[in-house]
């Protein structure tokens, strides 16, 4: 799996690493940078969406079968609070894991003045692909 | 709003330019990057997702009154091919229009060998603020 | 497939009728009753909700290969504007056929006096079951 | 808020009543009837849909100050198994509450042959409307 993260070089262009790996759930850490804001300077909703999708992608590909591949099927995104903060970690966790669909709760917080705020909500659906990667079928 | 679009540096990252704009009706290009892909060397979903919020709150802003900034309040994408291509193209559109919420339809397309392809479908809701920049309340 | 939603008992509960079935878009017809109202007289939003699930659905049906049953995956839905009126429209239709996922996008119009106006927007995914109906796996 | 759920004459119909009512999370009960089925003879996608709207609405109106009223905005839900159970259980809990608009999440679970089991998770939207109940605008 990590080998397949360091594969993704958008989490790398985002300056996203991952943070933790379990089994079912993934937290996937990324700092604050300029070239990834929108127009009133907070980090543009694609960019946390982008590292919840990745988050729980992970962690829907951490209970599938050795050698399958994993791709969003689809995913929705409710912004909680603006993405202002120094650090934000994203985590995405296996709600319900099937052979083909799995069914994933993401949740992204900042750190900003020494607290923590969850801002942005995720639920996704990913799919298992075997063989060679292709779209959800 | 081409002011706005300007300010979005998360844009600029993504190499994605204001295509078209007319009232209720926003198009952003943006082109294939090595930089923009996952493990399996599409563009992350995340990407493309990125741009079409773009187009969606930019379609939503260009039917507020003066001087309203629009936020993200929530969205949903659907995969309907890998996102393979030359060149891609969101587009955002004013489902309906209301004074404080707005409801957005999005797509995005990629061009491939000459044909084009719709790779994303979105359903978004935008939200006016006025005054000073904050999150959807 | 008209064998099968004549088997939809709550569509009958909801008054609920097919009015138009074409490879990849589906109509279904229903009018105003007391007893599906929420605590404002509108007809509740799980009611539009519920026959824009069925529309979606059968939509997805149509295109499907015979002796293939249809459960939904998931879907989304915006509320555009008060369930208020005599008579209701829900269309089912297909964005993108895919062998297991079907994505499709269902719209809910009213009819008040002598109006239409659209009230509800839905993105949908469905799956195709083979063999005994279980849910998306 | 009692009394507005008896106004929802939906619910009747539906048999739900509330189970437990707390500053934030509303609990609503209903029972596997017939005429809520779809053609597999499980319940319809629409009514555990219906419910869990009902639930998250009164969890977010709960929260919100005396005197307003609550309209679903948009929601989005995951079927993760059948609606197939003796009885089933709704929750609504609010994620994020603001002075217009409320973030929820809502559960389904099934209780069959003595087991609970998880069948629908939604993420939705839903707004503070003050004077005449209107639209979400």
């Amino acid at each position: 799996m990590r080998g397949s993260f360091a594969r993704q070089r958008f989490m790398a262009t985002l300056g996203a690493t991952l943070e933790r790996v379990t089994p079912g759930e993934i937290a996937i850490a990324f700092t604050h940078r300029g070239e990834l804001t929108q127009q009133h300077g907070f980090l543009h909703a694609g960019v946390t969406t982008s590292v919840a999708d990745s988050a729980c992608g992970y962690a829907a590909l951490s209970l599938m079968e050795p050698g399958a591949g994993v791709l969003s099927v689809e995913f929705k995104v409710n912004m909680l609070a603006p993405a202002v903060g120094e650090r934000f970690l994203a985590t995405g966790r296996v709600v319900r894991s099937g052979r083909t669909l799995t069914v994933c709760a993401g949740e992204v917080t900042a750190e900003r003045d020494g607290q923590t705020v969850a801002i942005l909500l995720m639920q996704a659906t990913m799919m298992a692909v075997r063989g060679k990667p292709e779209v959800a079928d």
